[in-house]
């Protein structure tokens, strides 16, 4: 029997539409990632194990997708764990069989039984966790940053810094598939290493505003400063508990300020502390009154005000410089990612439409890659979720006309003879750089390859019959307004150019 | 300790230099795939096991990557084999424990141990084959035709037949790593299924002369049929064993006559057969010469008469329509993949430099849906080799100019008056469409900053200081010629324009 055939859960396949649509996204942020002087990388789908396991804490781990080793994938598992086993087994038979068999009773039998009962356990216990480090050496990478750090540090001496550099590559997670969530997806991360200066976070709110401005998205971006994080835990007194903080209050938006001040509690922060706490997390203003409040209430913390530093750096340089559709806004309580960011934090939202999700998000990292031996070298970037994007542009129907399926114009023919006479002008289409199709079955019906033309969207057929072949002046239809008009190839051509 | 980083053996990463070369390629197959109304698809890096596994022999069912299943892989592998196991076990025990213990005597235990070893040996005997059936359900892709037979037939009531389709992504091979071939590569390919015109063999070989032509690699196609190779299997009386008689003639280029005929022996063929076939492999001459040769060697055979006629109409109308700068050749003993081809059969090589390995592959096949349970489609493709036709223009140096790191302009400054000086005007040249930069760390000295617009192969840098500012005139110098001139930012915009 036939398979019926499906691919994997979580992972999709792309029609020529959805790819065109895809494309003119990429090409988006490509573009403007290159005239802001970011290159492109690749890094391979493949990671050494140990290049991503406990980077992204023990959830993450879980969620990394493993290969199998090639060949006898087996083999150094079964020296390890199978071969002694084996090894005693075999002794402890060969004891018995030495034995006068008359005098093997109980105790011995007994002995025998306890020997192999330990090895059979041993052998049998056979546990995911364990055998993985034995079976699998390499993994599918689960995000573009941490192979970003490893390629960094393995090409340092080939890169120029600041490296300025962008990705755009699919990554793999086994998450519980569920609506607009995918274990295969691409990211398209741009990223600057090796440079403390600010300059590259308005550079990276510039560019985040040209990829929506071009693409018609107006966007509310939300920044805010690790440091300020930092200094809000310091003042309150629980320094030591700024993730449980930052977790806790990252999520006012979902759970409101009761929810907040519950959770803070439920992890250990005193009621003093979240009493201080709570004109931070209800106050309300522009980008200029929180950054007042903040110095008032941060006075006492150096790092509180060296955020607050960096934070009107990066608002007064971007207002001068003007924006052209996105809107910024300080977010005390944003915080994500909060594992590695040291500096700015930055989170995009569509301000139209339902689709409330993040749709670019990035920050700044002091110490990427220290875990592969190259400490102190401070990084930016951003990262923009296509899939996202692409459902916020189908919601909102934003792709231009322009974006469609590529060819401009079919030959439509009524049998061998014409097939062979269009050949060699199509052949000059071609030339003129006009995407351009022949109908290949010479004998199809013409109702077919006119719905063939249809199906594919295609805005122009040529129709040449006997009548067409004796003048050289061809049928040019229009497919959209059904106009039927009768011209040279040349004349085609230049029409369609 | 930090680790050392690396990459799994046969991966590759790609820095900006090789990206840039490789997109020119990509681009340039992308865009003739498109002038031939080819659209694009992309399929999923991980398919099904059972969507792979047997599409590509024993010896590539080897080579497919595999991934493991998340979470408690193991489990549904010892529910299988090991549960049941330990429940013979504990039974075993529990039978020997119920008995008077001064009764148990030799015959007991002996009969004890039988049991477990049985047990025990199913349990410790784990096979890689048998266990990867239970471990893992995916795997990586190994090419992009059997995912495209897959799509097709998954997809079939949304798409318009004839179905053109170009793909262009990285399969994955678990091959024994050397010189020229990797673990991860890019394929190229393009396909039109659904359709039994040679009119589509016509419009590919004009795709490899487009595409190599804008390359500037002159080439030489070969073609070949597989009827054809059928006919001659039939008239030397060998009907049966094409497959061995084709594997070896194939051979013809790499071991000579001699190598061909002692493989055809070892194989079984007869020495009437081996003597009947040797006009064949000896024959020189042009393609009508060949042609008119085959005419009369299978003037018995109607499917070698059917091949002729194929091959006959594809060069006919290809030298009508007359390639730029590709040659095309009929090649007898061309047999590349015939698992599956059941027409034409194509293959490229570069008629320059020393790279003499195939650049681009293809041919047509009857049936390869059917699999998937949609029979009767026929398709023919080609399949363009990013990474060799990469090395051919590396070796040959065939770049242009232009396909070189694409930042056009870096801002240098002096200090932070000079950088938000600078700012404003840079948002004027990247509105202008210009890729261009500011070093971003204001105070950098001058050096650094410059030999970062060498390094980055940037081919002009303003440089400001605080003349500059005054009077608005920056000093624009060519890296390359080392000129420097005064001019207004409008001046430069349109200068780089």
């Amino acid at each position: 029997m036939a398979q019926k055939p499906s691919i994997p859960k979580g992972t999709r396949d792309f029609s020529p539409t959805e790819m065109v649509r895809r494309n003119y996204i990429f090409d988006i942020i490509k573009s403007v990632f290159q005239r802001y002087g970011y290159l492109p990388i690749e890094t391979p789908a493949m990671e050494n194990m140990d290049t991503l396991m406990g980077k992204y804490g023990e959830e993450g781990d879980k969620l990394i997708f493993k290969i199998l080793n090639s060949g006898e994938y087996l083999d150094s598992y079964n020296k390890k764990f199978i071969e002694p086993d084996i090894d005693i087994i075999n002794k402890t038979l060969d004891d018995i069989a030495s034995k006068d068999l008359s005098n093997f009773i109980y105790q011995d039998s007994k002995n025998a039984f306890l020997t192999l009962l330990g090895s059979l356990k041993k052998s049998v216990g056979i546990n995911s966790k364990i055998m993985t480090g034995y079976i699998s050496e390499k993994a599918l990478k689960y995000d573009l940053t941490v192979p970003f750090a490893r390629y960094v540090v393995q090409h340092q001496s080939e890169i120029t810094f600041p490296f300025k550099r962008y990705q755009i590559q699919p990554v793999w997670r086994a998450d519980r598939p569920q609506k607009g969530r995918y274990r295969e997806f691409y990211q398209c991360d741009a990223d600057v290493i090796g440079s403390n200066s600010l300059v590259n976070e308005v550079e990276l709110t510039q560019m985040i505003d040209d990829v929506f401005t071009t693409l018609k998205v107006p966007v509310l971006i939300k920044i805010n400063n690790r440091k300020i994080l930092s200094g809000i835990a310091e003042v309150i007194g629980e320094k030591e508990k700024i993730i449980t903080i930052t977790v806790a209050i990252d999520k006012l938006d979902k759970i409101g300020v009761d929810g907040v001040n519950k959770e803070l509690t439920e992890n250990g922060i005193s009621d003093d502390s979240i009493k201080k706490l709570q004109p931070l997390i209800e106050f309300q203003g522009t980008t200029l009154e929180k950054v007042n409040f903040l110095k008032t209430l941060l006075a006492t913390s150096e790092i509180g005000l060296k955020g607050i530093e960096e934070v009107e750096y990066i608002f007064k340089t971007v207002e001068s410089l003007k924006l052209q559709t996105a809107v910024t806004e300080l977010e005390i309580t944003l915080a994500r990612g909060l594992n590695y960011y040291t500096g700015a934090i930055f989170e995009v939202k569509a301000n139209v439409g339902t689709l409330t999700s993040s749709i670019c998000g990035g920050g700044r990292y002091d110490d990427l890659t220290g875990i592969f031996g190259l400490p102190n070298m401070s990084g930016v970037g951003i990262s923009f979720g296509a899939d996202r994007i692409y459902d916020v542009l189908n919601e909102l129907n934003l792709y231009p006309e322009s974006v469609a399926a590529s060819t401009k114009i079919l030959f439509v023919t009524f049998g061998e003879a014409e097939q062979n006479y269009c050949l060699p002008l199509l052949a000059q289409v071609r030339k003129a750089g006009i995407n351009s199709e022949i109908y290949p079955d010479a004998n199809a019906k013409m109702k077919k390859q006119m719905s063939y033309a249809d199906d594919k969207k295609i805005p122009f057929v040529v129709i040449v019959g006997s009548d067409e072949m004796q003048s050289g002046m061809l049928s040019l239809k229009n497919m959209q307004s059904g106009e039927q008009e009768k011209a040279g190839i040349n004349d085609i051509i230049n029409k369609l150019k």
